[in-house]
């Protein structure tokens, strides 16, 4: 039998049409449980049915979209992303898994072939977790991840999870209901950007995940003491964010120059009382430390918190590190990674390995099935951002290559 | 004659009340024009009413109320200040100025006296400038100093100058109604906290202020690009954060290490897109620097704008740096300084010449009359701030000051 491919064209309309709902001139505004998001899913749960699957959203507010299969007996293949995105992000993070499953759903009709498993597109609920600084909410209620502050969380206007829930067809109260246990499924797929350059700068069209990278984040709180800005003496101030920028600093350094971990980040910023004649007198920073080997994440952690009760002491603040979440890094099952290898290779694609920087929805799905990811190229290694680009071309080889290594998987 | 006294425990009482509209257990919040800055107003048109003054809001929304003086054709004396607050500030700052003047006017009225001047008792509308960042708003409209910016300003919630005016009496359309002419008034006086450490380490109990420093306020942004936090190499980041850091730092230096000016303060911190997840893009400060002497901040503009230069150079983003304002020192009237210090003198209260490092009403003022302020100490020299205190015994010694040098004035 020839190595089907799916139909690009389609692929890429229904990518343009996603990518125009919750779209504005500073990008992509498509935060979890927003209006954008909402008309998102609806965008998607419209495509779905016209690909002929049975449309179920659990408690966490997942879609889970049905094919049977030739065979009643077998678990089914789970294909899915999200598509939620970061406050000014892009089209194509979350969204091209997401609607590379469908279109192989679409190719699979096309060509009135039914696998021997069932297969399953899954659309997980706020991945990004923008709204409560809670990641993989949908993916971790599947896989029974779901932690005391998710059940608690409230976003920061004031809104809680049970009415976030609601707005998208969940059902917090219930949410027990959409843990799935292991041997539920079969296997997991998802395709993704990859959100870096290394597959841009390589010119290979195809990244098999060999792993996800662990990450640590922080909420640091400065305190210092409010005074006004015109008549109080420089050598008299405890100015918080002169603290806090040095503490910013200090988390670049640690990474560049230390080369303690991977990589380092202050994301967020909020200033108290953030007036222009007013001396700061709290900050609170979010911060992140990533790396595949937790060992260099440990030492990140004690090299940070050193640094920061120095800067305290240096600075006449009050410095809390509070970490508010330690995600484990994550090794990719080994049968999918050489079955998405086999996928590229029969479709003439290069492919390599390549480890995953940012925390996904297959990490979470790891849990309770194996699961596997591939990567396309991001041009120049931009997401997150207005600027997120993929080519035509590139999400087409990657939906081609999911379409295979899906076959493969429901052969083998 | 003996030298009047006024009631310090009345003062002190109108304190507390006034203190409690706006209180919150992160300090005052009686922002100009919210709900609690026009409940403040309201109390004070209370007293107002109470001490048998004549009372009008004119269309920049300044409270002005009068008292007949025995000679009408002398022109008014004006004392005032101001009821608004910083957010999470304190309770003195503005609000002593004015219950200080009302209590003025009461002790008068108990001793039957009626000054040979009339007198006003002035509120000026948004002293602080925290809605529009445009400070002075009510006092530069009665002195005719209004900016093409005043009347277009629009606040974060983009709400504009004219809703903002109705809600406290005024009326934008008729703006050009509240400026008054040099010459129809004959002196305004200002009593403040010190909202410096000088008195209250010295244990002076009045300032006799020399003149109001100079001030240039900028707004700078940083422009990178946004990326996610996880995927992005290190060396191949355009963070906006980390320039901004490296800036707020630099402000401080040209004013510590460089002794460029006297005073130099980032106070608040705009991050795009604020995720935890993501590597800002852009960054907005707020700065400003202080100096008596104009030709000091001109050094320090210079050097600023030479430091954002070269910061923008080595990390690979755009800064951006505007001048919103550059306000002039101040001198405050020589015959009010002598007045002032004659006053204290007669009370028996020690008095120092000191230079005021914020900005105030009296500096819009003196375009139109001869202007003073007297300063009363702050305790540990902090304000803006929930911390802000000024002793009740100060508060008195202030107010009785205020008092007797009304009436030397009036004599002369």
């Amino acid at each position: 039998m020839a190595t089907p491919t799916v139909n690009a064209e389609r692929l890429n309309a229904t990518l343009e049409a996603l990518g125009r709902i919750g779209e504005t001139p500073e990008g992509m505004q498509r935060v979890a449980f927003s209006p954008a998001d909402v008309e998102g899913r609806q965008y998607v749960l419209g495509l779905m049915q016209a690909a002929g699957l049975t449309i179920h959203t659990d408690a966490a507010g997942n879609i889970i979209a049905r094919r049977t299969g030739q065979d009643a007996n077998l678990l089914p293949i789970g294909l899915g992303s999200h598509v939620d995105s970061v406050p000014s992000g892009g089209k194509y993070d979350g969204a091209l898994g997401v609607l590379a499953a469908i279109e192989t759903i679409s190719t699979l009709n096309d060509l009135s072939r039914v696998t021997r498993h069932p297969l399953e597109v899954l659309v997980f609920t706020n991945e990004e977790g923008t709204r409560f600084h809670r990641w993989l909410l949908g993916s971790r209620a599947m896989a029974g991840l779901w932690e005391p502050e998710d059940y608690n969380a409230v976003d920061t206007e004031g809104i809680g999870m049970a009415d976030h829930m609601k707005a998208i067809g969940g059902d917090l109260s219930r949410i027990g209901e959409a843990q799935r246990k292991p041997g539920e499924l079969s296997a997991y797929l998802e395709l993704h950007i990859e959100q870096g350059p290394t597959l841009y700068r390589t010119n290979v069209p195809i990244g098999v995940v060999s792993g996800i990278t662990g990450r640590a984040v922080y909420q640091v709180t400065v305190k210092g003491m409010a005074n006004h800005a015109g008549t109080t003496p420089m050598d008299a101030r405890r100015d918080a964010l002169l603290a806090a920028s040095r503490l910013t600093i200090a988390v670049n350094t640690i990474v560049t120059e230390e080369e303690t971990c991977r990589a380092g980040t202050v994301g967020t910023v909020t200033v108290r009382p953030n007036a222009m004649n007013v001396i700061p007198g709290e900050v609170e920073l979010g911060v992140e430390f990533r790396d595949i080997n937790m060992g260099r994440l440990d030492d990140a952690d004690k090299r940070f918190k050193q640094v920061a009760a120095q800067l305290a002491d240096s600075t006449m603040t009050e410095i809390e590190v509070q970490q508010l979440e330690l995600g484990q890094s994550c090794p990719m099952g080994p049968r999918i990674q050489e079955v998405i290898a086999e996928s590229a290779h029969r479709l003439g694609l290069d492919s390599c390995s390549i480890p995953s920087g940012a925390g996904h929805d297959a990490q979470a799905m790891s849990a309770i099935t194996e699961s596997g990811m591939l990567f396309v190229p991001s041009v120049d290694g931009i997401s997150h951002s207005p600027k997120e680009y993929t080519r035509p071309e590139d999400c087409a080889n990657g939906a081609s290559t999911l379409l295979n290594a899906l076959l493969i998987l429901d052969d083998g």
